[in-house]
Parts: C-alpha cells; sequence; structure tokens
C-alpha cells in the first residue's frame, strides 16, 4: 500500500475539490473488436517501454537521494525488464525489433523531451501519468492479439510497481512542498494530450471501419483512469 | 565473439605501438587471503554496480541510433540486476542497503561526474574501463567471504555481457573517426588513478597487517588487465 493517506491528513490547506473517481476497469470497453496487427503493436508498446525506462533512469540519476534512488532504479527494471521481454516477443516473429520500432520514435520522443526538461517532481508524475494510461491501454488492446501472443503480452505489460514507487514519491514530495500540488496539476493536465495521440496512432493499424464511434469510449475511460490517478495524488486533473 | 577484429584490419593507419598483454587472470594472485568484511563489501559492490547503471542509461539516452540504443539498454540492464541482487544479499543479511551503501557514494560518484561530463565515446569507454577492472577485482575479492555468500556474489559479478557491447560500439567508432583513438587513449589512462582509489578502498575493511605487500602484485595485474583491454581497442594503455 501507498503511504500518502496519512500524510494527506496532514494538508488540510489543499481540500479536494471533486468527488473521488472510483477505480474504473480499462476492460469494460469491449477491446476485442479491435484487431491490431501483431508486429507494428509490438514495437510501439517496446518503444514507449523504452522511452519509460529512459525517463526512469533519468529519475534515478537525478535523485534528491539514495533511497529515492534506489526505489526509483526497481522501477527502472521493471519499465527496462518489459521492453525486453517485448523485444524477445518481436525477435519470435522473426523481425529486427529496431526497424519496427523506430517508426514510433518521433511521437514518443515528443513525451521524454518535455519529461527531460521538466523538474525532478514533474518527470516523476510525467511516466506516472503516462505509463500508468498506456501500459493499461495497451495490455487491454493487446486482448485483440492473437490467443497466445496476447496472454503473453499481457503477462508483460500488466507487471505492476513502478507506479507504487512513483506514487509514494510524489506523494511525500506533495504533503512536504507547499504549492507543488498545483504546479503538478497544471503539468499533469499538460501531457495528456499527448498521451492520448500515443494511444489513438496505436488503433491506426486496426480495422478502421466505424472506429471513431468504437474509441470515444475507450478514451473516456482513459481520461476517467487518468482522473482517479491524479485525485490519489490530491491532485486535480 | 567481437566484432572489432575485421575491423581493426581496415586501419593500418593505427599500428599497434606495444606488445599486445596476453590476458592475465586475475586469480594468479592469492585473494584468499584478503578477507573483506561481507557487508561493507557488498555495499561497495552494489553501489559501484548502480553507478555502471546510471552511466549505461545516460549512454542509452544519449545514443546517436537506435541500434546502439538497444545494446545498450541490454547491457544497462545486466548492471542493474547485478545491482539488484547485491541489493538482495544485503537484505538476506538484514541490512538496510542503503545504509550501508552510502559511505561509498563520494568517491564512487568521482568517477560518475568525470562521465557524465564525457562525450558519448568517452562515457562508453569510461563504463568499459572501470566495470572491467573493478568486476573482475570484485568478484576475485568476493573469493575470501564466507563460501555461500561468495558463490552467489561470484555468480552476480561475473555475469559478462555488458563489456562486449561497449567493445563493439567503441571499435567500431574509432575505426570510423579518425583521431578518435588518440583522444581515447588519453581519456582512458586518466581514468585509472580514480578506478585505483576504489579498488584500494574496498580492502581498508580487510585484515590491514602486510596489506601493502599483498595488495601490489594485485594491483599490478589490475593494471595488466587493463592495458590488455585498451590494447584490444587498438588504444594505447
Amino acid at each position: 500500500m501507498v503511504s500518502w493517506i496519512s500524510r494527506r491528513g496532514a494538508r488540510p490547506e489543499a481540500p479536494r475539490l471533486r468527488p473521488r473517481v472510483a477505480p474504473t476497469e480499462l476492460t469494460k470497453v469491449d477491446f476485442t473488436e479491435l484487431v491490431p496487427e501483431p508486429v507494428p503493436f509490438l514495437g510501439q508498446a517496446a518503444y514507449i517501454q523504452l522511452e519509460f525506462f529512459e525517463g526512469l533512469a533519468l529519475a534515478v540519476r537525478t535523485a534528491p537521494d539514495l533511497g529515492a534512488k534506489e526505489g526509483l532504479s526497481a522501477a527502472a527494471g521493471i519499465a527496462l525488464g518489459k521492453h525486453h521481454d517485448l523485444i524477445a516477443e518481436l525477435r519470435r516473429s522473426g523481425v529486427e525489433p529496431v526497424d519496427v520500432m523506430a517508426p514510433f520514435a518521433p511521437a514518443t520522443d515528443r513525451l521524454r523531451r518535455a519529461w527531460t526538461d521538466a523538474d525532478w517532481y514533474e518527470l516523476l508524475l510525467g511516466i506516472h501519468i503516462t505509463s500508468g494510461m498506456l501500459d493499461g491501454y495497451f495490455s487491454s488492446l493487446a486482448g485483440g492479439l492473437p490467443a497466445d501472443v496476447s496472454r503473453r503480452v499481457r503477462g508483460i505489460l500488466d507487471r505492476g510497481g513502478a507506479g507504487t514507487v512513483l506514487e509514494t514519491q510524489l506523494a511525500s514530495a506533495i504533503a512536504a512542498q507547499p504549492g507543488l500540488a498545483d504546479r503538478l496539476a497544471l503539468w499533469g493536465r499538460s501531457l495528456v494530450g499527448d498521451t492520448l495521440l500515443i494511444a489513438r496512432s496505436a488503433l491506426r493499424a486496426s480495422d478502421a471501419r466505424g472506429l471513431d464511434e468504437r474509441v470515444e469510449p475507450i478514451f473516456t475511460e482513459l481520461i476517467a483512469d487518468h482522473t482517479r490517478r491524479m485525485d490519489a495524488l490530491g491532485l486535480t486533473a
């Protein structure tokens, strides 16, 4: 369990302005109608994990103390493990992972550049928000892959752990630093657009007929999931 | 096998100026006379792997192409795995790893600062040189630990793979960029002193009687090992 609950109790100056959104399950939307092309899907998913890894490794390198470094290094290891396991899945398909990932670099690099210019807390929140939204989303989308690939890929993407580390670090900083919550709330909001663009691009290879009307509820769920994550930190989404 | 041999054949402009040093085995020196204190030994070894990880992660982030990024991310994963397995070994001893690692931060951070200010190739060579020297050295020193700890710790430290990635990247850059070899040779030489200081500090907890005379052959071997590594890249040590 995360330790922000007691800390939040010490922050009467930051009342929650909106009702808590109940935890949502992305799987409420029927993702199985969406059938991604396995190779580009895996390439994009693998590249995204590499970006999460790079962001987390940067957070390790710039961490204010060795305890934070240690927790974040575990989170970096989780993202790197997901990346390498998705790469292994691509090699199993007989393709060269680097070639398959390359087309997804520009859109994903936009996120990374935003993180890199950010300060340490913004970096942490940036990774927390985007990995929180995209891991669940790609895992749901993987439900449309052939059964054996689907099972393995969901097993990879559903590995948790990194989010808890980020949430713990952020909650403790928000409790300790007046004004940080407001700044982070704005920052979090600024990242949602690029994250949704990445989510949208993952559907490009899918059957496009009637895609828009099927996609709308998925994006509604993604936003609700994001709101819940911000809410858990006491941040306005 | 590394692929630098054929590349070196294409570099008649860079004759080897000194005879190849035969591969040395650090174990020729009797390390078993040196009995490190397990907890600080593991703390220092774990912190050093964290530094290698951070250096490699920086190399991933600043890599010139996705292929290099991919190879280096595997190397970063190896260093991170060693770090986390040494941390697990510390937890098994019932100590808090962060507390145990902290005293070793300043000396090790000196190395990292040198890498961080360096360009990409210097960063790669810096990690290659220091991890090459220190992994072998700490593994040899681990021979003096209690038998079961010794076996596990040597198993962790002897995991290879990262060196080959670094050597391949460096050899290909040295072959392609005139002048790089000279610059890297100077750079490599500048790192040896700090690396030896770290090696020396690992003996501080050992029985100090007659340490100096026992340590001399160890350091001679470390330098020979370093020379062999530089020589493999066609660099003057």
